[in-house]
Formats: structure tokens, sequence, C-alpha cells
């Protein structure tokens, strides 16, 4: 079993119970805060000891240049790198003229709690001062889901074994120092201090600051503001520099008599509006916050969680581990995304500077789907922020002669970020991987609004791109050379079995949805001509097969490649993209990350149940899992072809991979699709949920160690739940229409009120499939959880 | 016609008549002298107005970092760049106190001769200065071949329509301020200044500079000496400064009196002799010079030329300007080699910084051959530099997981110095080339000793590497995966067919020359059962054919890939690479350069002559011949299937590459490989010259242009004289022993004294193949030559 012996399991929070200074940048991640516009990382209050100092906004980004030692057509000149922007959870404290710091002194207790009902993270403190005062400190952050330039903190410090002067100092930081953002020399000077005063100002408990990114030029303004509650307390007042603010407050305080703070903050940012306009927004939204006071903001915040988990929530029965880990990703999707509004969903969230903070495509393949069935609403906002960089892909599908739209690989603004053509540019599929969420929103939503509104368009871009990217064969064969799919161990090949079936949807789902829009298909002049040239492509697309091995190849002549010689890779030599070059590994057949096992299950419709056992138990061997994306589509094909116990154990590296840091990079952020991959090893996994053409399905099945699975799924504003043991699988919706849902294959009208018991039918699975030497998953047992 | 008027066509000479301020650029590097060690571009003696000053040492270098955005495993850290020494070239002049500079006053007469027979660079000049003085201005420039360290000037200033009073300025100039090195702003930076003061002496009409290359480390000392022959004229000494000498002689000379000097310059440089020890090199060689004396270093020049000349011509009748063209080709080849001395050559020879003075594949497959047979001393010692750099190669063979050595793409010392992976470390077939000099160094000379000083250390090594790159399949035959070939257009490719025949030949002559030295062989450890693989894996060798289209694709699926749209491709769109993306390039059929009619020359005993014309067809119309490399091996094949006109096109291409500036880039260094190609296209073109397995055969066919081509090709120590025209050819030995040749395929055994006279069958050639829309290679017709 994997250890994390820092956190309790718990079915609602994830609990700290001693301070570990080697796991602090790992509990930075974990514990931040987010509303998918602020992000905080889980700093301490008084901002040291600290792993990685961390604020973002989401989108506030610093231009850096990409060098190249031999540049080449097509490589952007310059990237996106996300900043830390103005610190304001910074609340410092003085016990008798001595600075509450945990690295001296005595340290007696020591608690944090992720509530992941209230939506908020508590810390407890007691400590003994150097000079031999104690005191007791709690905070509670918040990081509101409702107001969404909003956080505030309640915080609270209480001498224990008698009287103490106490000076607390809350600030607001600009260019906080931190460790070297970039190896590369020339990024990092960029990066260092990259805000740039525009205006300070200062007023009773309040401050403002205005500053602009040097070389991106956006603005940003960071406000707060205080309400102090202690009898004995005094306001210094308010100080305000270029770089940071400071209001200061003093109290004797008896023993056990508390000074309790409430600091409120505000951020605004902006690429167009001017100095005054951020000012006002920032200066609006602070007293917003005061006026509904930290219990109306608590309330808030509870309230909105609620909701959420009403339509979201996953119950496992059997294994609190999962049970904790898969609500604790929940959250973390939620924060990634909730008020995003029209930004990206980062790959790391705002919980850190990993990636840049830039979205991928896992945004589209493993985020959206858990967002279209659980908070709809934020699928389709990132789904518009896509649509917003369309521009910027039809500019570079031109710089690439391609027609239609091609998306950036990796990027905050739309603007290709990626420097490694083979892993970027070449990765095409993540236009098919946009086209495939639009068509999930559409099926999910019924909105027929944001059909017209963005999915046509992104739709006809993307399959317009197809058609110039892939041709017609002197056999009339549709075929896509020279493309990367999504394993990195890999690229550059011909007919990559993933790609070319996404883009046949693609091209299948452009055709139905311009059939429903005829005029918005007019205005984007879609001809009857350019119609059936699609159809004819998607029905001629090649997917090879190998038939003398029985299987798919990932792309053309994957098989015929030498195997990898997995006996004499030392467990140290992972990830190999450490230890070999791109050109052992292209070469060879390894597989960094489900890539003809994603196709599998996301173009399942495509393939035999037999071809599905075969073809994965084939790529079994030879996939190492370098990716935090893998474990969790290994799960749910294992699910599928009935090796349940193999699901389980995937089940486990997915949902603990950031709880127990199990890529060792939490540090950076954590891995916000593979959370969302714990709910689709679940949902897809064993609950063998499928939406292909638009028809939700479901083969539920249990591993021996679970007794019970329950889920929702959002569906055209309906609620199903679904919940099954090892025998049965009920199926009910509260209100509203019929649905029709197929259970193994069979129709079933799931009526409102009246819930559907049916059978379970048995599998019989065949041997189980083995892994590469050394890369078999741990077997996962459910944990003997104690009582705390 | 291609034109370049500038340049007179003339057997012996390349005669520039005009000053041309666009063409500066281009005629310092055409003009360059060199001898392998010492390299100085064609600048004007008193330094400005220049377009790239340039002296260069054979392997003195400044080490600059390479940037990655995106890294990887094996990618190298830091690359090496030719710099500009201390420039000994300079030699100011006053007149009158005012500048001898050609951008002011009038100049009435410009001309500069480069000498092949004499090896130097003769310049006249009459100038009347602002003031209204003329002067003429000659001098003669050499960079001793007889002495490697040593060059020297003739120079002599006459004052024409009355007495002038002349102050000339000899000196030595080190960091040179010149045009920005490099794009990269880091790397210019570390280029700008490289050099560091350690040492500088000045005495009577002598000075010395010693300084150190700043990350690199390497010690330069230059020094010059001066000898000054007019009546009344007075040196007034010399001066040293750190980054500067200076000899200053004056003279007040009647009209018509002439002013003498000859100025010897002396280099030395080492990465670890002392700084005394380089002190004494340099001082010993300025004595050394000038006890030779200049007319002592002229003898020496041509008597040097004379043997090279009378072992290495090729006379071409009928065609002046490709007459001029090869023999100017064929020195510059020497230039770059005669006195390598273990040292690399480099693409551009010493004559420009361009590839940052790196040497490539080039060496070992374009100017090994024509040295092989034309100045095999200097070929065997360019084999020994390769050689010495073997220890590096199998350190980067180790970090890239490969058994034996992995020679580097380009470089100066042996380190790799690629930044691009996928056109360089994928490139292994540089180590097949290697192999392939080494096994025609051998046959050609019959030297044992070298065999057992390097031959089969370096084949055994080559073969390594291919039986740990390649493998063997289920059926037992051997692939090697993931390779790119000569065409740069295409990478990462499977079973590329010039590669694996390359390595076929590499493993069968690493089997045959172990056989020769079987105690050589146990000091490598070369069992019996790795022979046996050897052979195993060259008799199963992949070699795709593409049945259905009756062609070899270059590598497996390339012709399955989609054609190229010439059509739509503008032609101010070429060279391709510079406006389409790689990913466009590699999934498409569009060749840069020849790789499988590479093949087709190198390896033409794999192939039937219906399967060359059939491949040859086939790429003619997808090959841009964006490479120098292109057109002289297309040429070769043109002739060999008989498509003899347009062979004749592809002669006048490469053969002018650099006199007619075709690929717009002979600023930067001439195309040392493509001059070579000249040779190439000639003898092994219309020539039908061929060494498969040691066996020189002979195929000779004129196009209708050309009235009679001879040539000479050593051969054991003897000369073998090939003349022909379009009836019949000449085999002739002078002395030695009896040559046995091949004849279109039959023995022919040329006994000396005794000419062997042969017809020439006729031939019947298909229709002439097409090229790409818009890449058609120029017409050629024999220039009409008008005497000057």
């Amino acid at each position: 079993m994997i250890k994390h012996p820092s956190y309790l399991v718990e079915p609602w929070s994830i609990k700290e119970t001693s301070l570990d200074f080697g796991m602090m940048a790992q509990c930075e991640s974990l514990f931040a805060l987010a509303n998918g516009h602020i992000g905080m990382r889980g700093n301490l209050d008084e901002g040291e000891p600290h792993a990685l100092p961390g604020t973002y906004l989401n989108s506030v980004y610093e231009l850096r240049p990409l060098p190249y030692a031999e540049a080449g057509y097509g490589y952007p000149a310059s990237a996106q790198s996300v900043i830390n922007v103005t610190n304001g959870k910074l609340i410092r404290l003085l016990v008798d003229d001595e600075p509450f710091d945990l690295r001296y002194g005595q340290l007696h207790r020591h608690e944090r709690v992720l509530d992941l009902r209230e939506g908020v993270l508590r810390r407890t403190t007691l400590w003994t001062s150097p000079a031999g005062r104690t005191v007791e400190v709690r905070s509670t952050r918040l990081v509101s889901f409702a107001y969404r330039s909003i956080a505030a903190i309640a915080y609270e410090v209480r001498p224990i074994d008698g009287p103490a002067q106490v000076v607390v100092q809350s600030e607001l930081v600009a260019n906080e120092p931190g460790p070297q953002a970039s190896d590369d020399p020339r990024a990092a000077a960029v990066l260092e201090a990259p805000l740039v005063s525009e205006e300070h100002a200062a007023e009773d408990a309040r401050a403002l600051l205005i500053h602009r990114v040097k070389r991106s030029g956006l603005r940003i303004g960071a406000g707060m503001d205080h309400v102090i509650d202690g009898s004995r307390s005094e306001l210094i007042g308010t100080r305000s520099y270029e770089d940071s603010a400071r209001t200061t407050v003093t109290s004797q305080l008896a023993a056990g008599e508390p000074l309790r703070i409430v600091k409120f903050l505000a951020y605004g940012w902006s690429s167009e509006r001017s100095q005054p306009a951020i000012r006002a927004q920032v200066e609006a939204a602070l007293i917003a916050a005061r006026a509904t006071g930290w219990k109306g903001l608590c309330d808030a915040q509870r309230e909105y969680l609620d909701e959420f988990w009403a339509r979201a929530d996953v119950e496992v029965e059997g294994d609190d581990e999962v049970q904790q880990a898969v609500r604790f990703g929940l959250f973390h999707v939620l924060q990634a995304s909730a008020r995003a509004e029209r930004r990206p969903i980062p790959a790391k969230g705002l919980t850190g500077p990993g990636y840049d903070g830039h979205a991928f495509w896992d945004t589209e393949t493993f985020v959206l789907p858990v967002l279209a069935y659980t908070n709809p609403e934020a699928s389709a906002d990132a789904l518009r922020w896509r649509y917003a960089t369309l521009p910027i892909a039809q500019r570079r599908a031109q710089e690439l002669h391609l027609k239609g739209a091609a998306f950036a690989w990796r990027t905050i603004t739309g603007e290709e970020c990626s420097a490694y053509w083979p892993a970027g540019t070449a990765a095409y599929h993540i236009n098919a991987d946009i086209a495939d969420a639009v068509i999930r929103q559409l099926d999910v939503t019924g909105d027929a609004d944001l059909a017209r509104e963005i999915g046509v368009e992104l739709l006809v871009n993307t399959a317009r791109l197809w058609m110039s990217l892939g041709a017609f064969d002197g056999d009339g064969r549709f075929h896509i050379d020279g493309v990367t799919g999504p394993d990195e161990y890999s690229a550059i090949a011909d007919n990559n079995v993933y790609t070319n079936l996404m883009a046949q949807r693609n091209l299948r789902g452009a055709q139905a949805l311009v059939a429903r829009h005829p005029d918005r298909a007019r205005d984007l002049e879609v001809s009857t001509e350019e119609l059936r040239e699609w159809g004819r492509a998607a029905d001629a697309m090649v997917v090879p097969y190998d038939e003398r091995r029985g299987v798919h190849p990932q792309a053309e002549r994957f098989t015929d490649h030498s195997p990898w010689d997995f006996e004499n890779t030392p467990p140290e030599h992972y990830p190999l993209m450490l230890y070999y070059s791109y050109g052992d590994l292209y070469r060879t057949q390894v597989v960094k990350q489900a890539d003809l096992v994603l196709a599998l299950f996301l173009r399942g419709d495509a393939f035999t149940p037999e071809e599905k056992a075969r073809d994965f138990a084939y790529y079994e061997g030879i996939t190492v899992r370098d990716s935090s994306l893998s474990a969790c589509i290994q799960s749910v094909i294992a699910a599928e072809v009935g090796q349940l116990d193999l699901a389980y154990d995937y089940l486990g590296e997915a949902a603990l991979m950031d709880l127990a840091d199990l890529e060792h990079n939490t540090r950076d952020g954590v891995h916000v699709a593979s959370l969302a991959g714990a709910w689709i090893a679940l949902v897809s996994g064993f609950g063998g949920m499928r939406d292909h053409n638009g028809q939700l399905s479901f083969a539920p099945r249990l591993p021996e160690a679970l007794q019970r699975l329950t889920f929702r799924l959002c569906w055209r504003r309906q609620t199903l739940h679904v919940s099954f043991d090892h025998e049965s699988v009920s199926y009910e919706v509260r209100e509203g229409m019929p649905l029709r849902i197929l259970h193994f294959g069979e129709t079933v009208d799931v009526k409102p009120g009246a819930p559907v018991r049916l059978d379970i039918p048995p599998i019989t699975a065949g041997p189980r499939p083995s892994q590469p030497a050394g890369r078999v998953p741990l077997h996962r047992e459910p944990p003997q959880v104690e009582p705390e």
C-alpha cells in the first residue's frame, strides 16, 4: 500500500497533523485554494518558511523568449509563463517582539485541514517562542467560489500561558523572491521581478497596489482591508510602498484573550482596462467583501459546494482512501475551473508554476468530461475560452500552410508556446480532442445556443484542419501522416490510430452539427461538396491493423519496431525520457502513456470486445506510465475487459497521484487531469459509462475490494443517480423527463421517481495481462483506516 | 546560362577586373587562401572596406552555450565555433597623409587574380587619392603549402603622376570587429571578442602577439616580420599592444619609384603547449620564412602545385567555364585539406565562418573520395583526424546506450555540436560514411599500416554501432529504425535505404578487414560469434521496395506519403525549409538532396540498371536541390542511366555553385563538398568511375557539348590516365605494375607504357526525367568565351 503518513484518511477533508519541512512544497500544492480565477498556494500565513510562494491570477503571465540553438520555420519566438502575482496571504506575527516562525522556538501542535465541503483551509498552531511565551494561532483561509475576485482570511492569535504583547502585520507583497523560475538564465531573468509598480495607496486598514507585468503589459490590482476584533487592540495604520503594503495592529493580550482579524482580499486584472478602472474594480470588490462579511462569505462558499456535491459526489464503499482521493480530486477540478470563465484550465490549475501555467489537451480530454457531467457551466466556459483563441489558431494554421484552425499544444492565451515541435505542433490530435469535448458538451447539455455560439465554428474549423493535414491516397483511403499521438515516447508517425479515429469523430461530428445549423454553416461557407468530402474522408479513414500479431499498431509500423529492453532498464532510469534519448524511445516499442488504449476508450465504438482485450493485453506489456495521464485510462479499459483487480490497482495509482506524490513533482502544482482521472476510472471504469454518439451507456462492475459505488451524472438538466454493488445496479432520475440509457447493451428507460434495478451479468476475463519488468502497478488493498 | 560577369573564364585562374561592393563577401570567400592549417579570406590588404574579415587556424574555436527552450536527454550543452584569429593580412597605406581606401578617391583599375598553378592571390590597383595623387598598389599573397605555419605578402606601392610621401603600416590585429557572428545574442556575446592577450612584443620590423581563447582555453601565437626594399624608405619601427602590433615604414617616393615590402607571417596554436613554447614556435617559423625568402616560398608553392596538378588535373574540352570551375574546385579542396594534418576538413574549408567551421559527413562522402584519388596523404590524415575523435565517439555511443562509436554529426573537436537531434544525432549514416571512406582509402592505397593504425578500429567500432542501433526482427531480417538519411526533408524514418546499404557495406568491410588483421581484431576483442553476427546482419539487411510503384522508397512508407504541392509552391519559397515547417516537409514526398539517388551511386552494386533508371526518374520528380550536395550526385546517376544532357546541366550547377553563388551563401565560405562534386560529376559521372569492392571500373560517356575529358587517378602509387571523346577511351599507366580495371563490365589489364584504347558502346536512354515545377536545372550550353 502507498503510504503518506502526514494526511489522515477522512471522507470530507485532507488533514495534516505534523509539519514536515521536506514535504512543504507538496503540501503547498495540495492545500492550495482557488476558484479558477484566483489561486493561492498553501503557504503558511507568516510567509516563511516556504518552498514555493505562489499567488496566481488565471491568465496573468509574462512573456519570455524561447531560445533555439538551431531555429526552424514556425517555431514560436516567445512563450507565456504564469507569474507569482501580489501575495495577499501574508500575515506576520510578533509575540513579545519575537517573530512567529516555526523554524525557531518549539512547535507543540500543527494541524491543517482542507475542508472539502466548507471550501476552506483551516490551520491551528500551538507554539512557544524562543523566549518562552506560548501562543495559539488559528486561521481559516477561503478563496470564494461565489465572488470570483475575493479571498479572505480569518486570523486569530491567543497567548496561552501568560500575557503577551502581539503585533500583527498584514501585507501585500509584489515581486516576492522565490526559487529560480526557469533553468534558462535568460528566462529566469525575465521572470525574476516581473511586476512594475504603477500605483500604491493606503488608508485606515486598507491598501491597494497596482502593477503592470513588464513585457506582457497586463495590469494587476490587489487590495486588502481588515476588520479587527480585540478588546485592547490598536490599529497602528497602513503604509504602502511600490511593491508592498502593510497594515499593522498591536495588542496587549491577557492569557487566553484572543486578537481576531479578518483580512479581505480583492484582485483584478486586465490587458486593456485603465489604471483608474482597475483601481475602482478592486476597491468595489473590497467594499462588497466587507459588506458580505466573513460569515457571509463562508455561508456562500458552503452553499456553492453543497450544490456541487449534490450533482457531483461519488461514494465509494470499501476503500476510504479512494473515497477521500476522488473527492479531493473533484474539489481540485472544481477549484481549477469554477470561475475560470473563458480563461483556460491549466494542467496544474492555479496551484503552482508547473508547465509554466499552460493548458494542454488534457483539459478537453480528461477534465472537461468530468465537468460536462458534474458542472456543465464550467465546461461550457472552458470551451468558450478555446473558442476565443480560434483567430489565433486560424493564423497558426495559415502559418503552417493548413486550413481551418491549428490550436496551440500548450498555451495560456492561445499562442503556441511549445518549443519542441515533434511533441508540440505535431500533436495535432489536440484539435480532435477539442472537437470531441464540444460534441460531448452538446450531447450532455443539448445546448443549441452553445452550438450556434461556438460549436459549429469549432467543429468546422477543426474538420478543415484534418482535410488539409491528411489526404486521400491512390486507393481513395484517407491517411494522416507525420503526427504525434498522445504517447510522447513516439513521434512523427503515420496514421496514429488514436488521431485518425478522433479525426473521424471530428469530421462526422462537424457533418452532423452543420446539418442541424445550416445557417451557421452558410456563414462559414461550408459547401455541400465540402460536407461530402468530410464524410468521404471519415469513411475512408485508415486504421492500420497488424494481421500477424492480431493487434492494432499505435501507428503505422509501430509493432515492427524492436521491443524496449525492459529487463535491463534499472528502476532508477524512470521516467525514461530523463535517461534515454528521444531517438531511443521513438524507434522502439515503449509507450509512455495510454495512446492506442485511449482510443479503445474514447472510440470504443470502433473496436470489437475481442480486439479490445487483445490490444489492451499487448499494450499493457509495453506501457511504462511515465505520464500521470496513463493509469486512469488503463483502469477504464482493464475494467471493460474484465480485469477488475488490475483496474483497481490503476485506480489507486490515478487517485493518489498527488496525495502520495507518485511522480515526485506535486511540488509544482497538482495534476488536475489525473485528479479528474480518478473520477473517470470510477465512473467510466467500474461504472462502465460511455457516451458514444450521444448515447449514455453503462456496464457496471466492481472489483472484489469494493462493496458499492454510487455516482451522479448531469444529463440535460437532470441528475441520474447510479449505484451498484456486485450483484445489481440501480438507475434513478428524481424528476424531469424519462432518460433512455443502455445497460450492458440493452435499452432501458429510466422514469422519474421510478428507480430501475437490474442485475449485473457475470464476465469471464482472460489471464491478467503483464506489465513491463519493474512497472507492475502497486497491488492495492483497501487501507485499514484507524479512527483518529 | 549562369552569368557571373566579374570573373573572366580562364583555364588556370580566377580573375576579377572590377570591384563590386555588393559582391565583396562572395569574393572574399572565392579569393581565400589556405593550406588546411591557416586560412585567410580574400580581404583587401588595407582591411577596409570588408564584408567579413577572416583569418582562421584549423581547430581554433570558442565554446558557446547551446540554448534549449525544452531540453532533452543527450542534447549537447555547448558547441564550438570557429573564430576570427589574429589578422596578419593588414597593410595600411597613407599617400600624402590620405588613407588608401577604395571607397574614396578614384579607382582607375582593379584586378585580382587567383592563380591556381602559382597558388597566390595577385592584386593590382591604380587609384587617385581625393587630393589627386595617383598610385599603383600591387600585392601578392601566399599561404604556403610547403611550410604550414607560414604566409607571406609581397607589397609594392608606386606613385605614378608625381612624387609622394607614403606611410605603410603593417599590422597584426586581434579581436577585429566584424558583423555579428550569431543570431543568438548570448552566443554573439561569447564570440564578440574571444581573445585574451597573454603577451605582446615588438622589435625592429617584427612583432609577436600571444592570446588565449576565453572559454576554450586554446593558446594562439601570431608573428610578423618584414623585409623592406626602397631607396628612400625608413623603418620607423614596430610597436605592440595587447590586441595589435604595427610596423611602420615611410618613404618619399619619386614618380614611378616603388617601395617594396615583404611581410612574413607565422602562426602557431596549441591547447596544451605553454606560452614560451608557442612564442618560440612562432619566432622559429618567422626566422625560417625570412631565411627561405619570398622567392623561395613562391618556388616551393609552385613545385607543390605542379606535383598536385600532375596527379589531379582534369581537362575538359568544349566547356572552358567548367574547365575553370573544376580546377578552382580542386584548388579549394586542396586548400582545405593539404596541411590539415589530423585536423578536420570543415564544410567551408578555412574560407569563412559558415556552419561555425564545423565538419560534417560531406568530408567523408564528397571530399575524401576526391582526395583519395588525387592526394591520398591528405585523405589519410583526414581519417586520422576522425580516428583521433574515436574516444569521444565511444563516449557518445555510451551516452546514447549504443555500442561502438557514434561520431559527431557536426564538430570541430569530435564533440557533438548539433542542437537539432532529428537532423543531427539521428543521422547515424555518418558512421557508415566514415567506414566507406576508410574502405576506399585502403582499397586505393593498399596501405596496410593505415589499416592497422586506424582502419580496423574505425570499422569495428562503426560495425558495433549498427549492431546495437539495428536489430533482427522475428523473421530474422535486420532493420534499422528511426534514423535520418542524407535528405534533410525527411527524418526519423525506418529502414532508410541509403543508411541500410551503407551499414551493410560497413559490416562487410569490417568483417573483411578483421580477417586480414586478426591480431588487431583480438586487441579489440572481436569474437568469431561477433563476426558471424555482422555477416548475418549484412545478409539480412532490409532494403524496402515498393512493388506497386516499382521503385525503392527512400525509407519505409516514403512513397505512401502525399506528394508535395509543387505547382502551388512559389519560386521565392525555396529553400523550402525557410518557408515551411519540418512537419510539412517530413510527411510529404519532397526531397532536399540526393538520398536514394546517392545510394544508387555509392551502392550501385546493390541495384540493377533497370532499378537505377526507374528510381532515378522517380526521385527526379520530387527532388528540389535545396542542398549544395545534390546536383553533383544527380549528375552522376543521370550520366549512368544515359541522361547525358541532364547530367551536363547538373554538372554546370555543381561546378558553379560558388563561382555563380547559386545558393546565395558563398559569403560565409565556399562549399568544399560541392566543389569536390564537380570532380565527382566529371570522373564518376561522365567517366563512369566506380570502385565497388575495391575494383576500379569505368563507363565513360560524354554529353554532346563536350569534345573530350581527361583525368588522372592515383592507384597504389601509380597514376592512371583516362582520356575519352565520343567514340573511344584510352587508359594509360606510365610506370609501375599492370592495373586491372573494368571497361563497361569487361576486364582490361592496363600495362605500363601501353595505353589501351577501347570503343565506347552506344546507350539508349529513356525519356528525360522531369523535375518538380520550377526546379528544372538551368540548361547548360558551353559559354562563348571571348578572349580577354
